[in-house]
């Protein structure tokens, strides 16, 4: 099972955009930009940085445009913004983001709430952005959220959800990012679909997005890496995620991923003692406890001194 | 990989013991008996209600025999009582015990600091245990503590682990308990270690004894059913486990691996409804949040009424 796991597995942090979106109080530009300038030096493939949507929708996110200007893009992070429509993709092409993240549900009735259109108008939209950024260099995720499940419509048919990835490529986006919104997904039901992407796609750039929710991100990660993929969004502290009820964690968490990871053996190219630096950075930030578990056990390498007393009851060969 | 999952799974509740004995509060001795009680009625494996250990040294299960006697031993669980020495081996007699849990570390260091006794200590312990109740009916199942990493020595060998099993066997213990005390396994040892107990005794009567202290207990679980194990101990609401770190959680959640393995499609007899509820008092006895996922999230096939705007979306046919 974890002989054929994928080795080099990419990991890509959305704390500033999916975890501050929803804190009850705004982070000032300033400490975003030093947070997410600080991560851009640990190896993370990705760092979605922020969202282009209105301002009104989601004021935390309102300072989109200085957040974008003001980080130091010199490193070999792909920079991204989530992008809900064309005139988010304008605001991307001016930035020059690296990629945007467009989202669409796989459930008509979560699609309405979330984004107040039919799965059909989300993507004429998407073709409609497409066009915009053809000839950028700008790339263009995207992402289907309740992939593995609606709080509305409960389990989503597989052949939905590969229906629309036809949708996205048909429409020129370029890679794929598949979304357990509100963490309903199990391993059996992320082992089979993750395969039957494999299957009809064999090469397509994928990304797994879990939420910690009913507890089992870790395990869906898991799944993953035993189809195939190597590709996973995360949050630093497991900050943030819909968590639609009081006290369920929402994102898996950054470090608690990278540690997993790494214990296993593979390789992520990612700074773990980076990570646990600003993820207690990001707990001052927000003021609150973090539901990452590594911030608060330590790597399980990091072994403890021996008490004294059994010291000595060593040295005495005996009790 | 899920294809070949055992499809039975037995799960053991250890709240009573192993959660109650950490809680700051002493917790009624009626309320024990009638939480047991309850806990026997929802297709549990075994229970292990209590420790016969030194009231010194345990204050919190200073009401072993009252809370053993008082219970209704008429389901098919197993009850179980944790036992440190021969003492606890007669009480545990006199009450006509099911069975009882004998406990050793597989690092000398760890079994020092926690037993204040070598490993030999112990074994010979068990020894003189396993004599004194030979010809009743009392079944010894031995604990391994530290068998995925020790807080102070890190690793342990397979064969240190394989050769302490055999120890067990040899001095006629009759089932195995590998235990992660301190949250230090990850999946892929978790593989390798149990394909190695399966391999040398394929018939052994095994449990996993898995923490989430770093987040990863059920991913173990994971691993754990891929390599064939199909008994598992967990505590009701992910309650008590030696946290060392505050915040760190402890167990694995009952109700947590009862919705996991229940959602993969495997057996266990045990009502997920009847631990959310039992979850849900036991947050009013302790006084304080759980860890637990599922009794804040729900399970995920518990789908939440269409928004009304929505459903006027829906009927209109478009936004």
């Amino acid at each position: 099972m974890f002989a054929h796991f994928p080795q080099q597995i990419r990991v890509n942090e959305v704390v500033t955009r999916d975890g501050f979106q929803s804190e009850p109080a705004f982070v000032p530009t300033e400490t975003k930009i030093e947070l997410i300038n600080a991560l851009a030096r640990l190896g993370l493939s990705k760092v979605e940085v922020t969202s282009f949507v209105s301002p009104r929708a989601v004021p935390n996110l309102r300072d989109a445009e200085e957040v974008m200007r003001g980080i130091t893009r010199d490193t070999d992070t792909t920079w991204v913004a989530l992008v809900p429509n064309e005139k988010g993709c304008a605001r991307a092409l001016e930035l020059a983001v690296d990629e945007i993240n467009l989202v669409m549900s796989v459930s008509e009735s979560h699609n309405l709430a979330n984004m107040r259109m039919t799965c059909d108008q989300s993507l004429q939209q998407f073709a409609r952005i497409a066009e915009m950024s053809a000839g950028t260099p700008m790339r263009l995720n995207g992402s289907l959220a309740t992939a593995f499940g609606c709080p509305f419509e409960g389990a989503q048919a597989t052949e939905r959800v590969l229906g629309f990835i036809d949708a996205y490529l048909e429409r020129g986006l370029h890679s794929i990012t598949l979304a357990d919104t509100t963490g309903m997904a199990v391993p059996n039901q992320v082992y089979d679909l993750c395969q039957a992407v494999r299957a009809r796609w064999p090469e397509l750039d994928v990304t797994l997005h879990f939420h910690n929710t009913r507890g089992l991100g870790l395990s869906n990660v898991l799944a993953a890496l035993a189809a195939g993929m190597d590709q996973f969004d995360a949050s630093l502290g497991g900050l943030g995620g819909c968590p639609f009820a009081p006290g369920a964690t929402g994102n898996i968490c950054t470090e608690d991923l990278v540690h997993m990871l790494h214990e296993m053996g593979l390789n992520t190219g990612v700074s773990l003692d980076g990570l646990l630096q600003q993820s207690q950075r990001l707990s001052e930030i927000v003021a609150h406890d973090l539901p990452g578990q590594i911030g608060k056990a330590g790597p399980r390498g990091r072994t403890r001194p021996l008490p004294e007393s059994v010291q000595q009851l060593m040295q005495n060969g005996r009790t």
